[in-house]
Order: C-alpha cells, then structure tokens, then sequence
C-alpha cells in the first residue's frame, strides 16, 4: 500500500536542469537552482531592453545628450520625467501612484476588455500586489469567534495567503481545487465552504487566483460567471489575483478578466457585484520583481471605502517610482514602427516561449519522476504535482532502518535533482 | 489682548520664495511653492550625480561598456550587479534586504560612532523609515482599555506619526517639548507624562526624533543620557528617528545617535537599554524620497523579537533594489582620491550650505510676519513657527464682518506668500 505524502508540502523547490551525466559527479544533473521564489531574473531570464533603457535615462537624464539609445526611449523618459514632481524620480508621489501611470493602466485594461472602460480613480498602485490586497483585506476584517470576517480561499492557494490573511486577522474557508479537472474551480465545493462556514464566520469576500497560483488552471468564461453570479447572489466581494494574466500558454486557452466577463453579462451584475483585480510587475512577463509595483483596480465599491483605503495605503507613503515607471513601461510598450518595438516584440517573445518550453519540459520531468503525477498547466509559473510514496520506497527504507519519507526525498535529490521542502 | 491660534496647526505649508516686487501682480512675491511634503527634488534639489549614475549602470549594464561614466562608477555598479541574484535589480531579495548593503549599514554606524560596532544581522532594511517603524509599532502593540500600549510621543512630532500610532492600535502619550528653550526635550516632561499615563495605559515606549522634526531641535550628549537612564529605569523601549542625522547645521551643533551615547554610558546601560533607529534614503541630504527605503538597527532587542520583526517584513516582499542599493551608495560615497569623489564631495556640499541658508533665510522671513515668532533650527529641514493673532488683525477682521483667522491667513497669503494649512 502507498501512503499519501498530504503532510509534505508537494511544492517544487527546484527542478534538475540538465540530464548531461558528469563523470566528475555522477550525478544525472548539473546543478539545483532554486525556483520557489518564482523569480525569473533570478534563474537568468534577461530583463526587457526598453524597460531598463527608459528607467535608466529617467536615473540619469545627462543620458539624454550623450548616449546612443533609439529616440523612443529618449521621448518616453522625458515624457515620464515631465510627470514627476521637479522633473526627477526622487521626489514623492500620490500614495495611490502617480495620476499618468495610473491613467496607462486605465487604458491598458479598458482595451484588453474589449472597450469596458476603466477610470484612473479606481486604480491603485502600490508596492506590488500582495501589499494591495493586504491592505483591502485589512479593510474587511474585524469581528470575534462568530462574527470574524472569513474570506473563501483555494485548496492549494498561493503559499503567501494564509500568512497574509492571518496577519490580517482575517479566518481562511478554504474550498477545494479539482485536481482531476486540471485543478479547476468547482462552485459546488464553494458553496459547500460557504454553507459550511455561515454562523461560524462572517464570510465577506472569495479569493480567486486567476491563472492559478500554483495551479497553472486558467478558468474559462462559464467557470468565471458561475463565480460570479455566486457572489452576486450571496453579496461577496471578488478578490481576483490576476497577476499572471500575460503568462497564459494552454492550447486554446485565452485569459479573460473577471471584469470583462462581469460586464458582458449585463447590468444586473456589471453595477452591483463588487470586484478588485490585482496585477503586479513581479509576476507578469516584464518580471521586474524588484522593482517593487502593482496595482488594483476596484469595481463598483463605495467611494467612501476607497477613500479609507487610499488612507491606509498612505502609510507606505508609496509604491517606489522605479516601479511605478516599469508599469507603465511594461502596459504602453512601443507600438509598430516604433524603432524599439522589433527588439521588445522579440525579447517578449523569447521570454514567453522559454515559460511555455520550462512548463512542457517541467511537466515531463515531474510525471517521469517515482511517485509524481502532476496535471499540466494553462498559465502561470507554477506546476502542482501529487506525490505519493511509492510501496518500494517504504520497504527499502524499512530495510535500512529510515524514516520512509526523509529516505524519498533524499533519493529524489541525489538521484534526480529534485528538492522537495516543507513550506 | 492677543488670542493663541493653537487649533491652527501652524506647519508653515510654503514660504515666500522671492521680495522682488512684480509690478504685474503688485505681489512682494514670484508664486508659493508647497515644500509641506518635505521633498527636496520637488522643490528644485539636484539629485546626486554618483547615486544616479551607479543606478543607471545597474538597472542597464550594457552602459558599462560604452558610456564614458568615470572608473569607480561602474566598479562600483559591477560590484553591486554582483549581490544581487541574477546580476538583477529586477530579482527579490531577502525581506531584511540585500546582505551586502546592511554590511555597508552596520559599516557606516561603526564609523559615525567613533567604532562602536554594528552588526548587519541587527539592520532590516524597508521601504522606507517610517514603514519600519510601522512594523516595529505593531510588534509592540496590544492590550486594551487600561492594558493598551501606550508609546510617548513629543509634541508638536512628525504629522505622520499620530494616525501610524492610530493604525498600530497604540495610545499616544504625549510629552511636551519645550519651545522657549529651542524646543529641547525636558526630563520632567517625560516623567510627568509617565506618571499621568501610568494606570491608563500600558507604557512601553519612548518615541524621539532627533534631529527634532518638526522643531530642528538637535538634543546634545546630556539630554541623551537623562533620556537613556529613564529608559532603563522604567524599562521603556527607544525609538529613536535619526532620519535628520546628516543635516545638521547649528553652530557648535553635532549629531550624537542614541547608540553611541548609551554605548559611551558603560556596560549598565549598553547592554540592557533596547534601542531601535531609524535612518531614511528621503531624509538624507541625497533626498532620494521616491526610491522609497530605509532602514533600522536594533540594540539590544530579543533575537525571537527579531524574527518575528523580519516575519512582518515579509508580507511587504522587500524594499526595492533600486533604494537599496541608494542606500549603499549614500553610505559608502566615493572616497578622496576617487575619480568621482570631487564632483560628489561639491554636490552634497552645496546640497547642505542651500539647506543652511534656507533655514536662516526661512527664520527671519518667518520672524518678521505678524503675529509669528520662531525659534531656530540646528537641523532637519523643518522649522516650527508659534503663531498669535495680532490685535490689529482682529479688530479689521470685526470691522469687516469676518472670521478673524480666516482673514488672517488670507492676509498672510496675499500679502506675504505664505500659505497656513492644516493637517
């Protein structure tokens, strides 16, 4: 019999790099790197010419006069200086962001929907997402034993929220992923949190990672008006983490926004449910994590709560301007016939296809693996194998005297590379 | 008889910035610049050209090859480059920040302090002083009604300190500073404040900023030790804001950090008293506000404490590379010798002899009003002004039907530039 492995934390730490044999080391694999942080530049991913290029000149506009950038780059950087206070990167900005950059983001989200407007006054930007949604989750807690805010959360989940709600004060109800489905979102295991958790919290808002952190799961419109409509129904927020939203390689698989999907289906919904999105620098292809930025953008939620919430993003002061800059550099990106767009569109292009490769090539590593199964992804950076310890595992350690699962993952390092770590 | 206009805060939000008179407007002034936010790039400051040119060679190392910066700027952005992960600014760090830059913290302490050693395991680096300070608010709060932390606070204190205590759930406990004595820090006001507080709170804090904002107060060696031996006695944690420690321009004024001088007091209080500092990239001559970091030492503080500390960094990822390694080059500045070293050595004198003169030059403007008096800075960039509402001023105000302070300060305005806003 195999015995699941549930208490180990299957979350990959590192994945082997190359089956090259070394003679020197015997070993199927050169090295380990550590990929948990889901860090791109970290492993070696290049950073985007024109992002860098631009945020350099804004540093140190003497480059403005001496130096053979494209002339793209030239007007981008004066045209951002100009937005600054005194015309340097140094100076504060609005907590909530600078109103231009915030004003691009409007912009690139009212034409990746399709037309659906979005107003500069319902973004916010901030020292990256996960400090957003801190914050608006702070926003919601409150209460005691019974009446504690609860926020429905996904089964896996991104390993961040469950410190983050509970340094928030906030109870995690969790609802459970298919697995066998490609981990994707069933409302009957909502509602059955939901009903489950009623007169033991105060179930205030759904949490949704959209393309799935960890899953790689990328919900289509049907599974996201469900949502919806749920949420309608029950008066909940949606908190939709969509900072993976450029990172979406499935066959036939296309990203749509919770917003998008919200307004087409039709005012009865797209004037009464409240939505935040969350998108990041870190996370999106650009992967300038940092850089420290993000952005929310909030739908149909009172003024008066958003005025609290530009208050308490005030503390922060704000997100940094190297940041802030990069966002927009990376929503307004040179367009055809710009001298910079043939590098950008190509350095875009690799980047994409080296994650679609990696999440191929990875996939195939992990389902070759003793005791891996793993569904393949959609989106996102993240695979989510299962792990089950196989029967010959157990009875080799039982021989030698050793914990069976300390024994496994000794193996899977020496042998395949493979680190598996407890969170 | 004169009345006070204690409800107006008297934060002067702008000062006159030129008597020449403009025959256009009739007007002993050009236009009223808004210095309230204490943004010296806004208001014209030059950046440091050592600063931005590492950083430009950072954030785009191909300048490393044909840009004609001097030598030890790209040694030093190679250097740099090379602790972070990657070779990239656009990598996350450590939550505490970069090991290499709270080496260069610990390094500068050691040497400003005459040798009393720093360790960088004891430094956090955070976006921003006053978000540190934040997370070290919150470690210390708790309790409720008669058991709440209560942290003493000075008045007048920084304009953002009272809603961060708010946030935190702390009571501020306020000490009055005493303005007839350039608004310097008075024992028995601290202790009366302990003694009324006691039983109404729970006081675990002392809260000082040195050099005073807003006063420009900067506390000589006797103020500190009284403060530090009150501190040991009543077991009171200091949090001591040293973010004005390099603008200090008073004759025969020096600035001594809370560290040394307990250090200097022997082994009973040096290795017992626990100390926090906070040091800032915003509030340092380099002004670089919108990088966003800072950082803090910990004295003396439980390694447990510590980590918990570093946990709650954590939800904030980390400061951004960019104000990071700001940080390293305002503390390691190229040294005599240096091919950038004379430029550098020139920019940040000019940045401090402007500084110097505008607070004189701030003073007798603010002196010379009517109805204000003001006591000098020996540092910091703020000056704090009383204000009373001359007898003349409301005798006219009561002729023409109107408030008298409103008509006050469109006087003021008008007629002298200055605009009087409150927080």
């Amino acid at each position: 019999m195999t015995t699941s492995l549930d208490f180990v934390n299957p979350r990959v730490r590192a994945i082997r790099v190359s089956e090259q044999t070394l003679l020197e080391s015997l070993k199927p694999f050169k090295g380990v790197i550590d990929v948990s942080s889901g860090d791109p530049h970290r492993t070696g991913m290049k950073p985007i010419s024109f992002v860098r290029q631009v945020l350099a000149v804004c540093l140190y506009p003497h480059l403005l006069q001496d130096n053979p950038f494209p002339p793209d780059v030239k007007l981008r950087a004066q045209r951002l200086l100009q937005i600054c206070e005194g015309g340097s990167l140094g100076s504060y900005t609005a907590s909530s962001g600078l109103h231009h950059v915030r004003q691009t983001i409007a912009d690139f989200i009212t034409k990746r929907d399709a037309g659906i407007s979005a107003n500069p006054k319902n973004v916010f930007i901030s020292s990256g997402a996960q400090r957003a949604l801190m914050v608006v989750v702070k926003l919601l807690s409150g209460g005691e034993g019974l009446t504690k805010t609860g926020i429905l959360a996904p089964q896996p989940c991104p390993h961040t929220l469950p410190p983050l709600l509970d340094e928030a004060g906030v109870l995690a109800v969790p609802y459970r992923l298919m697995e066998d489905r490609g981990w994707a979102l069933d409302l009957n295991q909502l509602r059955q949190a939901l009903e489950s958790y009623r007169g033991r919290c105060n179930p205030r808002a759904i949490y949704i990672s959209n393309p799935g952190n960890p899953t790689g799961h990328v919900q289509d419109r049907k599974s996201i008006q469900e949502v919806v409509q749920l949420a309608a129904a029950e008066k909940l927020l949606l908190l939709v983490d969509e900072v993976y939203q450029d990172s979406v390689y499935g066959q036939n698989t296309e990203f749509l926004s919770y917003k998008r999907v919200l307004f087409e289906m039709g005012r009865e919904f797209s004037e009464t449910v409240e939505l935040v999105s969350f998108h990041s620098l870190s996370c999106a292809s650009v992967a300038e994590c940092g850089l420290r930025a993000g952005y929310m953008e909030a739908v149909n939620m009172d003024p008066d709560v958003l005025k609290v919430f530009d208050t308490m993003l005030c503390t922060d002061i704000s997100a940094p301007t190297t940041g802030q800059l990069a966002l927009d550099l990376m929503l307004n990106p040179p367009e055809p016939g710009d001298p910079s767009y043939d590098t950008h569109a190509q350095e875009l292009l690799l980047t994409r296809t080296v994650l679609t490769r990696n999440a191929e090539r990875a996939l195939e590593v992990l389902n070759d693996l003793p005791g891996f199964s793993c569904q393949p992804a959609m989106g996102g950076i993240y695979l989510y194998p299962r792990v089950q310890l196989p029967a010959e595992i157990r009875e080799q350690a039982e021989m030698l005297g050793l914990e069976a699962d300390v024994f496994y993952c000794q193996k899977l390092l020496e042998e395949e590379g493979l680190l598996l770590g407890k969170r």
